[in-house]
């Protein structure tokens, strides 16, 4: 590789890249590849530096390419080894890790207008579809068809499915249905050198050879780019029975969780909020939130016919023995969804009083309390207002750091409260990220987490995959 | 590597490796891990020649190894690598792919006494254990403590989790619970050059790096050994309800299931026996099935509570208007355990018939009549009798070439037959193996299926994980 160095992606580039490479694939694309658009105005470019990653500095594109067909991507990608140019593979740039944002003078490629759904197979309840195609549509289009497409992430009505299949994106229904790859049956992808492979298919169980699919989602552009995408679809459930409890003290909370799952309960949400949050929400919302109470949580049941009122029965009966003050049930299916929705705008309801850093950590279920009273503890000593929010379930909370939007210490203090943050994470047995991804925000965290061992396997599968390093170089490893 | 080659798995080794790295090897061992039990009298290692591949020619061992510790294994693997000794990786020695089976002259390494569950962690629903356990004292441990845990292969009762790990085993209840993959959290893994490594944990969200995870389970002892698991527990579902359901002709069968597929239904159990494996569990077991049909299904649900009964009526009604003409409810758990006990056991009913060979192809589980019809008539061309069981619900069958004992066409038959099999499974999108794996078995055909582009990735994987060659060479690629 010319001109690119593993530290790009997350420190600002002084001297950018040797343009000469990038302008001799794009000379060879404009010939070549008629069908692709480019895109080389600055002006342009500039709506591809960042994604959703606030907090994160971020190159500016030398060059970003629309291809159409995955032939496109494949003469994309043959001519960026041929010139050895950096590529960095875009959804919808909805992405919370800088797994999208720009690599100075790379070329990103955006995969926003392969945005068809090709086939609805309801025999085999999967669904074949291009990666630019949004997460709700997706859903719409299986609801349409008496189906259901289970990954759900908050950002769901604008992000697309290569970013979920990059990032292995998860959401509000990993407790029940799992994360994205969970969801995955089969991929098509272009390798770095433009070879175009097919993972899988449409069989649910198939072992011949290795698992590629598993690989290639969550990989985050570094090992290929997803071009079509055969996803399992189940038949629609029934409509939600939906709970609020309320907690005077987080532990409680988290006694409820594991009551419930002690019951065993499978609840297809199992949200947790904390003070601060319930606050926000209610103060943009005012859906009557307790806001005196430590942590409310949200509980939904889509368990067929009377089973869902009954599994809500039960994790009501959860929630009371471990000493909620006050339990409320949604009234119709109109109210859940509004509940549900007010959830899904926390961030955004947090983002009203602040600028928001947004974190992303997860601990095995039973340390949730533990995790919690972490994050408490190392806000205050930092004298950071913090709200956190997860999906309590899955062991997944989101810290959120909620600073003056001028706050000259913002940046230095975010940075010291996530690092306590993580290392929290990391002592009760959990991870620096459980749906955002590595990307470029939290790679000098992968090999403490992981171990240098296993990640010079990461490495090594890296090389072997993609030997000239193009593909979206200093992200993940 | 010195002395093997990719062809031996497959064939018979007219001649032995050079058997000086293994005697090397053998040396260094005695003296510099005590811990390690080695076999090396023939009557021994005749013993760890085969695993349940009958129909495979296997190599015998040069010595066999029995590790006790993660570091014995270590040990074990740097001398492997110093010396140049192909090593295979064993368990309990019950697959069906000749995964396990002995090279000629090569180091077989069998996981057998590392056999303890190491902890129960009810709390995160999880069971840390060491590959030796068998499967079934695995779940009885969980189901002591009210969990569940879900892999579920016929050969439950003796084949070991570590083997089920290499392979992703699957089972009867993979329809709703997946295979083994699905049940992972994470691993330990030791690596061809005797490096330890650990992948994932005891988050059900974890999104840090490649998932290893993944790559590793399936691999067939080809990429790293296995030497601890950390695997998903569930809370132990209710008693099962059981339905079997007959059929005058495979398309009926099929259309039962997609009628319950269409009605949401999620049974755990969802299997399909034809006329001649009911012949041979009736002849057997005298469980007054109807052996006029053409088809059974079997049909159970765990749904909670009132749930599973429900689930088996709507079953009940989709067979019905699908044209069963005898619907049959277990009468009590003790009835159904005994019917699903003789499902298992297809396969040792049928071998009471003549020599088996067992197959494993799997199509989109809507294709399942048209491979059904497939696999009668390639049988009946050949003039092979053929029994055909299988997982209905996940597309996955098992046709059963039965001959006499002593049949000299029986070996060439046998191949001409699967392989027409094989070629009408993937004209129909599916897979030469659904569950058992490529192994040494089916390895010509996995650039078939997969496509040689695919399987280059899976080769440069391969060498980057075991540059020197010496895991299980020959199998998977």
């Amino acid at each position: 590789m010319r001109g690119y160095d593993a530290t790009m992606a997350t420190s600002p580039i002084a001297v950018p890249a040797d343009p000469a490479p990038l302008a001799a694939l794009l000379e060879a694309a404009r010939a070549e590849l008629p069908g692709v658009r480019l895109l080389t105005d600055e002006v342009d470019r500039e709506s591809y530096r960042r994604d959703e990653t606030a907090y994160l500095d971020a190159g500016l594109p030398g060059a970003v390419a629309l291809p159409g067909t995955t032939a496109d991507v494949a003469g994309l990608l043959r001519l960026a080894s041929r010139h050895g140019v950096a590529v960095v593979p875009r959804g919808a740039g909805t992405g919370l890790s800088g797994g999208a944002a720009g690599i100075e003078g790379a070329l990103t490629i955006a995969l926003t207008r392969m945005d068809r759904i090709l086939e609805i197979d309801r025999a085999n309840l999967c669904v074949v579809t291009q990666p630019g195609v949004i997460n709700a549509t997706l859903k719409a289009a299986a609801a349409a068809e008496g189906l259901f497409y289970a990954p759900d992430p908050a950002s769901y009505e604008t992000c697309s499915i290569g970013g979920n299949l990059g990032t292995n994106a998860g959401g509000l229904c990993c407790v029940k249905y799992g994360q994205t790859r969970d969801a995955v049956l089969g991929l098509e992808v272009v390798l770095a050198d433009g070879t175009v492979i097919r993972t899988g298919g449409r069989n649910v169980k198939d072992v011949a050879g290795y698992s590629l699919t598993h690989l290639f989602v969550g990989s985050q552009g570094t090992l290929g780019i997803i071009t079509e995408a055969t996803l399992r679809l189940r038949p629609a459930p029934g409509p939600r029975s939906t709970l609020l409890a309320f907690f005077a003290d987080l532990d409680a909370a988290g006694e409820a969780v594991a009551g419930m799952t002690a019951a065993g309960l499978v609840p297809v949400t199992l949200e947790l909020l904390d003070r601060e949050t319930i606050a926000a929400v209610e103060d943009w919302h005012h859906l009557g939130l307790d806001t005196t109470a430590e942590a409310m949580l949200m509980v939904e049941s889509d368990a067929p016919g009377a089973g869902a009122a009954d599994e809500i029965t039960r994790a009501e009966a959860a929630c009371i023995a471990a000493g909620s003050h006050a339990v409320v049930r949604a009234a119709d299916p109109q109210e859940a969804d509004w509940l549900r929705q007010a959830r899904r705008l926390a961030l955004r309801a947090l983002e009203r009083q602040g600028t928001v850093r947004l974190e992303d950590v997860g601990v095995p279920r039973a340390a949730v309390p533990a995790l919690l009273r972490a994050i408490a503890r190392i806000a205050a000593a930092h004298g950071v207002r913090c709200a956190t929010f997860g999906h309590a379930g899955d062991g997944n909370l989101h810290p959120n750091l909620i600073f003056a939007p001028d706050d000259p210490a913002a940046a230095e203090l975010t940075h010291r409260v996530r690092d306590e943050i993580f290392r929290a994470a990391l002592d009760l047995g959990g991870t620096v990220t459980a749906e955002h991804g590595i990307g470029a925000a939290r790679r000098e965290w992968l090999p403490i987490q992981r171990g240098d061992a296993a990640v010079a396997v990461m490495r090594s599968i890296k090389a072997a995959l993609d030997p000239l390093g193009i593909l979206n170089p200093g992200r993940v490893l």
